[in-house]
């Protein structure tokens, strides 16, 4: 693999560089390369084989931004009191880099994530951070690991930008200090099926109104952990979380949801929750809107669906598709929903495909 | 002040055999001690000091409980992937050792902390521990840093067992490996002040029916700390958490709230919100209930208090007193409240004590 990374690095440039002129380079960037290298593996599940290098930059109230660091990937040393291990005060973000046909590696739409990033950063009473430089920066990283980008139409290298408050004390408060790294594993397939079965209880919450669900924070994931576990008991991969008295369906585990169905007026609808501030704003989502509205071949709606609606196009034979998206999963169909002591099946649906 | 380390020794064993004796001596408990000691502050705030040891067990789904071990006070070695740094599986305690009169050291009723600690755990997805055998581990910990135990009736020790996620990988899962872990730090006073003003503001919801709000796990900190931010640059030093289109009083900042008053009915009423659910289960706020339980002089509720209620009891000089509890604080006099554009001053109802 190590004699076409010069053959691609040009490509690589080059590409970026078009996408990303308008970049600031982050000119303090130190690099600190591995002395060895780990041995890359043939298979790998998402989130478990790490790269050889990592990005880190370290923040505090009185000094600002120090110079971004790639180093070894290694373990972080954290004093035991710091508030992302206490209080949470902790945000991340995930996307993906490709190597396509043409063998030029390309990141997904990463400006995307920058915004979001710096959203829910803002929202833990994280500092600021420049985007562009920061992304320049990740880049950096991508170029020095990039022979870790699978050479697989199905797999890709997931890239993990991490934001945590390293204050040392114990009061609940807005940060002083704050560590920016990025990490990259490989992103074999999510779910260990190609079908997702949801498990569908509306005693659950994941996010409401004048929360934080529309963020990437770390506790609206630690939160839900148990509704994913009792999902996983009872036979399921997923949660698919309800909302209100009407159980609204607003997302399914990690992913955004879409139904494609004939909808109450008869019309043909690709159909998912409006971003109302419980709904995570997905770039996958966003991207199967922009997609599908440039097709022009059906309506394509954000809005309110609710199960008793979903419960009724089962029955009437209306639902086409329902599929989850996401930047780990990307697109994942719905096999099975577990709701009110039923079980409904949606795989008849797709049955060829699946 | 080391001199008399060991004449109270005597006295602290003697004290804690006489709560403790039904432990089961944490059998395996390794000891490494510092080979230097701090010097300890004078004078200190809360959550900045710490002892010199800490006490830390770590667990896997495959070996289970390792051998406890205190040792030397000092960062955490974490792998970057760690889940408790991107999905909050981090839940934690708060308890506090007291020097009595007597130069005897006491815990406040900390099984009801371990107790407490269990459910978050659950909750979290992090497995059960033998609460006893924690708690004598605490206890030799608190033993080996006694000294540190002020001799002031208004500071004391502050104990933070902690229990975190150290699974390895990103996907979103119940965790195969964490680490439970103890850090005690000496508290003075939480607030910079005897009395604190609440930032009262309906479109920031701390806790919802179905989700984790009566649990310590740190997503509910760091999903908080913004509409904290709002209250400090308002003025205030917390928040006075709503909840529901009737704006009902749940907690204030970190604390349980208490309205003592004149209810509706013309009664005499110390009143605290229910544990529905949304409210956390202040083990400060049980043993007031329980104390003023046993005094018998006025009426003692759980019951729902909305906004517009204190506010016409405010008007009718209908309010005695209004504070917070908790472990960190103690008991907080409430002195405003900035709600609908209007500060509610309650200063006057109590001027002569604070």
């Amino acid at each position: 693999m190590h004699h076409k990374a010069s053959l691609i690095r040009g490509h690589w440039i080059d590409n970026l560089i078009h996408i990303y002129s308008h970049l600031i380079p982050a000119a303090d960037l130190v690099v600190q390369l591995s002395p060895t290298l780990k041995t890359k593996p043939d298979v790998s599940s998402f989130g478990v084989d790490f790269t050889d290098h990592m990005l880190t930059i370290e923040w505090s109230s009185t000094e600002g931004w120090k110079a971004p660091l790639i180093k070894p990937f290694g373990n972080l040393s954290l004093h035991p009191a710091c508030s992302s291990l206490h209080y949470a005060i902790q945000v991340f973000e995930g996307l993906k880099v490709y190597r396509g046909d043409d063998n030029k590696l390309r990141l997904f739409r990463p400006m995307l994530n920058m915004n979001r990033m710096a959203s829910s950063a803002k929202k833990a009473c994280l500092p600021a951070f420049d985007q562009p430089e920061f992304l320049e920066c990740i880049r950096r990283l991508v170029e020095i690991d990039q022979d870790w980008v699978p050479h697989s139409y199905n797999a890709s290298l997931y890239i993990r930008p991490t934001f945590i408050s390293t204050e040392q004390s114990l009061g609940v408060k807005k940060p002083c200090r704050a560590l920016l790294y990025v990490i990259m594993c490989l992103a074999g397939t999510y779910f260990n099926t190609n079908a997702a079965s949801l498990w569908a209880d509306p005693k659950y919450i994941r996010a409401w109104k004048g929360g934080t669900g529309d963020c990437k924070m770390g506790g609206n994931y630690g939160c839900s952990l148990f509704a994913l576990d009792e999902a996983v008991d009872n036979g399921c991969q997923q949660v698919l979380w309800l909302y209100g008295d009407d159980h609204q369906i607003t997302e399914a585990g990690t992913m955004n949801v879409f139904l494609f169905w004939i909808n109450e007026d008869g019309e043909e609808e690709l159909a998912t929750p409006p971003l109302d501030g419980i709904i995570l704003p997905g770039v996958t989502r966003q991207s199967i809107l922009d997609l599908t509205r440039n097709w022009g071949e059906f309506k394509v709606s954000e809005r309110y669906l609710t199960m008793s609606q979903l419960c009724s196009a089962l029955k009437q034979q209306r639902v086409k598709e329902m599929f989850g998206s996401g930047t780990a999963c990307m697109i994942c169909p719905i096999r099975h929903i577990a709701y009110n002591g039923q079980v409904r099946n949606l795989s008849n649906i797709y049955k060829e495909e699946i």
